[in-house]
């Protein structure tokens, strides 16, 4: 039986190396740079992985995560955040070192940079295609031509392309959606293209990327880059918009059950939102409930679910059967909703070979 | 102008030892015990303006924390979560060292530990009063009734009393409904306690705690120990529930600003649902906005909200005024939602006068 002292994340390794080798098969069959985004597992170790398949530049979230990685060993990351100006010295310490890219939209971040930066970097400009969440709309003329204007004044400052995020793909389902999204977005990206070719920037990539899309469709016309992240563990919100089967998750969270509850069929488990972040989603709640089995563990346990969480504490809902089969101290794996934040609580990982992975620290 | 590289927490300590002070006074008053819950702050310097109003005796949640505390100094600690069983050789390290309080609600944790206790401990059943997370149901005479036949077998474990948390306490409004559901929970207990005495537990105390039942009370009667943990710091929820006014919030996180969306009166900030974790509430979404000022902030900004967070983005809205007079490399300044989740990603905080405190970092 296995013994968990405190929520745990498990990791299959070779769950996680398939998925790596796919992703960076299909890139390869479709003729785009892969540049995963590191931000879901912040691990040097899993890094590894990545490398073995052949992938030589990285996405990150933070310049901490840029600093780390870099510290790893790798030499091509683009921070795929807005600038945040007072990072300047440690950017500079980056852009010393490693090949940085980093993403501009407006004239201000420009203007800074280049008055600012001691050593040249790649700048993509951020395009909002769809997603409304940040970047520059990409039929926003007037502030693109901005943008170049700033540009052709800022010789430290390469642009390397255009890059956007459709994270509208996470809430719709089916690879047809999604095609019409990629479409869609390609086009938007493209009319920034010929714009700024017409402002004289002759040599604009395109750099895409989302889980769900990368997923689903099995070639990406058009583009130069794809920078998926979640795909490296996958989980249960990707089972459900069928970005990946459930045998696909490679990482669980070991919980130990704390206490019983016959008469409302619930367990308490050590693991709550100190753990899990608050994530949720309508199908699976918090977390699919899975037990552990000599290979890692079982597929999800039907009529089982997270439904609950606090600071610490979670509470799964189950069938008087499996509540009876249940003891205190037992272990439950719990598949989580969003693995990005997930890992990013837990900050490390045992594998299922019981080998410690450390992550990034950065506070 | 405040420069801010990344979201940090900024404490204000005159704040946070006024909102302590507030409680000690209350509690002594009362004549009840204050054992307030350091999960909120998780810091060692936090729990030292703790000790200065007289606190001797605190509650955590997790057996790192008590750790983490008793290596601080503190010698009196109850672990308010249920007995996690694989933990048992870190319980017996810090029972040998402390005077530990830890929670039970079944015969087979109480059988467990007086199996593999290596020092006597305190015991607390947990009840369940009302808000159906975890505990004894009060009303469950059967299995309090085992309970007790467990613990007179456990000579390892000395009952101190019941624990319950009525957590029900947010999600209602007004004092009235609070007083009314500290009555009903006291009555509860009281039931409980009864039947214990019935069984031939004499001296049992009564634990509750809550920051909104024990700041919007004025005095406890009944019970012997309050365990509040949140208003150390309070929060835009504790606001919004009627707790604590807006000034007695003593915590706001400096977010740089990334980027400017003037068509849509958005704002993106550094600063995600790795900073704020996920919770939010129906009025103030993620979290109020302040402006940084020279005594720390301002009042929430009217018509301004944190609406949308991702990982490491936070987006707020605001009006077409305070767009145009925020620049980019700005600092806005976020009253969390929630205080102990905040903090806890945070992992530490900057006082106003500029000093660092460490608080526990557990993985």
């Amino acid at each position: 039986m296995m013994r968990t002292e405190k929520p745990t994340a498990i990791l299959n390794p070779a769950t996680v190396r398939r998925n790596i080798r796919r992703m960076a098969d299909k890139a390869s069959r479709s003729g785009v740079r892969l540049r995963p985004h590191f931000k879901t597992h912040q691990s040097a170790a899993v890094g590894e992985w990545f490398r073995e398949a052949g992938v030589t530049g990285i996405t990150v979230s933070s310049v901490g995560m840029a600093q780390y990685f870099a510290d790893h060993g790798w030499d091509d990351i683009t921070i795929a955040f807005p600038v945040s100006w007072w990072q300047i010295d440690t950017l500079n310490g980056l852009a010393g070192r490693v090949r940085l890219g980093l993403l501009v939209e407006s004239p201000e971040t420009i203007q800074f940079l280049q008055l600012r930066l001691t050593a040249p970097v790649n700048v993509w400009i951020k395009v909002d295609t769809g997603y409304n969440r940040t970047g520059v709309r990409y039929d926003d003329a007037p502030l693109i031509d901005q943008l170049a204007a700033a540009l052709r004044l800022a010789d430290k400052l390469t642009l390397a392309g255009l890059l956007t995020h459709t994270g509208q793909t996470y809430s719709i389902m089916g690879s047809r959606s999604i095609r019409s999204i990629y479409d869609k977005t390609v086009a938007a990206l493209n009319q920034v293209q010929q714009q700024l070719q017409q402002r004289g920037f002759a040599d604009v990539a395109l750099s895409i990327g989302d889980t769900p899309t990368c997923s689903m469709l099995e070639s990406f016309p058009g583009v130069n880059e794809i920078r998926p992240g979640n795909f490296v563990f996958y989980d249960m919100q990707q089972v459900s918009l069928g970005s990946c089967r459930v045998e696909d998750v490679a990482v669980a969270v070991a919980c130990p059950v704390v206490a019983k509850h016959p008469w409302k069929n619930t367990l308490t488990i050590y693991g709550g939102s100190a753990h899990f972040s608050s994530d949720y989603d309508d199908g699976w709640i918090f977390g699919a409930v899975a037990l552990p089995t000599d290979l890692g563990w079982s597929a999800p346990l039907p009529a089982t679910r997270l439904l609950k969480l606090s600071q610490e504490h979670g509470i799964v809902q189950t069938t008087p059967d499996r509540l009876a089969r249940t003891n205190v101290g037992d272990t439950l794996m719990i598949l989580p909703i969003h693995a990005c934040l997930t890992m990013n609580s837990l900050k490390g990982y045992t594998t299922l070979e019981g080998e410690r992975l450390a992550m990034l620290r950065d506070f």
